[in-house]
C-alpha cells in the first residue's frame, strides 16, 4: 500500500509539474499563481502545497528539468561531432527545448531576479552553451571545415549563443499576435547556423547552402 | 503667468518622466509605482496624476522618446554611409540608446503584453532598425567594402538586430550580479560588427580588425 501510494504521490507531483509548464506557456509564470495550478487540475490548495511549498518551487522543478534536457543535447556523445549534420540537429533539438520551456524566456529577468537558485542555474546553462558552441567549431576547425582563428571563434561562439537563446523573443516582439510555431524554430535554427556560415568550408559550407535553399529568408 | 505656469507644468512633466526613468532602470517598471515616483521627487501623487493619469501613460511617454532618439540615430544624414567608421558610431550610439531605455529590454514581454501602444511602437523600431542594418550592407556591397548575395544580406541583417537588441540582456543573466556598464556597451557594439565581419573587404574588413585588437573577447 505505501509503495502505491508513494507511486500515486509521485505521479501527482508530476502532474503538478507538467500542468504548471503548461499554463506558465500560456499566460506567463507573474499572472500564474498556485491556486490556478490547482483549480485546473482539479486539486486541492491543500494537496498542491503538500507537494510543493510555494511557486518558486515548481520553477525550480522546471528549470531543473530545463538544464537537464538542455545537458542531454550538448552532451550526447553523438555531440562530440565534426559532423555538420549532427551539428545542425543539435542546434535544432535545443530550440525544442527552448520551445518547450519558453515561459522561462519570457520574463526571464523578472524570474531571475526573484528566485536566486534559477539565476545561478541559467547562467551554468548559457557557459555550457557558450562551450558546446565553441568545442563544436573547435572540431570543424581541426577538420578544415572551418576557418577561424581563436579571437574569432570565442566572438563567434557568444553570438551563436545570443541569437540561439534570443531569437523567439525577437520573433515574439516582431509578430506578437501570431502564435510562434515549428516554423519559427526551424527559421531560428538557420539563422544561428548563418552565423556561423561565413566560416565554413567543404562539405560543411555546401550542406549549409542546400539548407539556406530550404529555408527562404521573408 | 499663465505662460509661466504653463512652463513650470511642462517642467513638472520631464521632471516626472526623467524620474520614472531613473526609477525604472534601477528596479525595474513592474515594481516601480507612481506613488513611489512622486516620493522620489517630493510631489504629491495628485500633482503627478494631474500630468498622467496612470503609470502606463508615463510608459508610453518614455517609450516615445526612446522612439525618436532611436529614429535619430538610425536615419541621421550621416548615417546614409558606407563609411564603415560611421556606421560602427552609429552601433555604439544606438547601444547608448539601448542602455538608456534599459528597463524596457529588462521586462520586454511583460512590458508588451500589457501595453498595446508599446507593443505596436516596438515592433516598428525593430523593422526600422532591420532596414537601417539592410540598408547599410547594401551601401557597403555597392561600394565593394561588402560581399554578400541578397539571402545573406537579410539572414545578416536580422541577426545584426538579434545581437544588438539583445546583447545586454545576455550580458545580464552571464554576470547578474555584476553592474554593467561602458564595457558592455562597447563589448556589445563589436559584438554586433563581429556578426558582419566575415562579408568585410577591403578598407572595411581592416578597421574590423584593428578593432578587433582593442576589444580582445575574453
Amino acid at each position: 500500500m505505501t509503495v502505491r501510494r508513494g507511486g500515486r504521490s509521485k505521479r501527482t507531483r508530476e502532474r503538478i509539474v507538467a500542468a504548471a509548464l503548461r499554463l506558465f506557456n500560456e499566460f506567463g509564470e507573474p499572472d500564474t499563481t498556485t491556486s490556478l495550478i490547482a483549480a485546473e487540475m482539479a486539486i486541492s490548495p491543500g494537496n498542491l502545497y503538500y507537494h510543493f511549498r510555494n511557486k518558486e518551487e515548481i520553477v525550480e522543478a522546471l528549470c531543473a528539468d530545463f538544464e537537464n534536457e538542455m545537458a542531454a543535447v550538448l552532451n550526447r556523445s553523438e555531440a562530440q561531432t565534426d559532423e555538420v549534420e549532427e551539428i545542425w540537429r543539435q542546434i535544432r533539438d535545443t530550440f525544442d527545448v527552448v520551445w518547450r520551456y519558453r515561459f522561462l524566456y519570457r520574463d526571464l529577468n523578472n524570474i531571475l531576479s526573484r528566485i536566486r537558485s534559477v539565476e545561478v542555474l541559467f547562467r551554468r546553462i548559457l557557459g555550457l552553451s557558450v562551450d558546446a558552441a565553441l568545442q563544436a567549431c573547435e572540431r570543424l576547425g581541426a577538420v578544415g571545415e572551418m576557418e577561424t582563428d581563436e579571437m574569432e571563434r570565442r566572438a563567434l561562439a557568444d553570438n551563436l549563443v545570443v541569437v540561439a537563446s534570443y531569437w523567439l523573443s525577437f520573433e515574439f516582439v516582431r509578430e506578437p499576435r501570431q502564435p510562434l510555431g515549428e516554423a519559427a524554430l526551424r527559421r531560428g535554427a538557420f539563422q544561428v547556423l548563418a552565423v556561423a556560415a561565413p566560416y565554413l568550408r567543404g562539405r560543411s559550407r555546401a550542406f549549409y547552402e542546400e539548407l539556406s535553399k530550404k529555408y527562404p529568408v521573408a
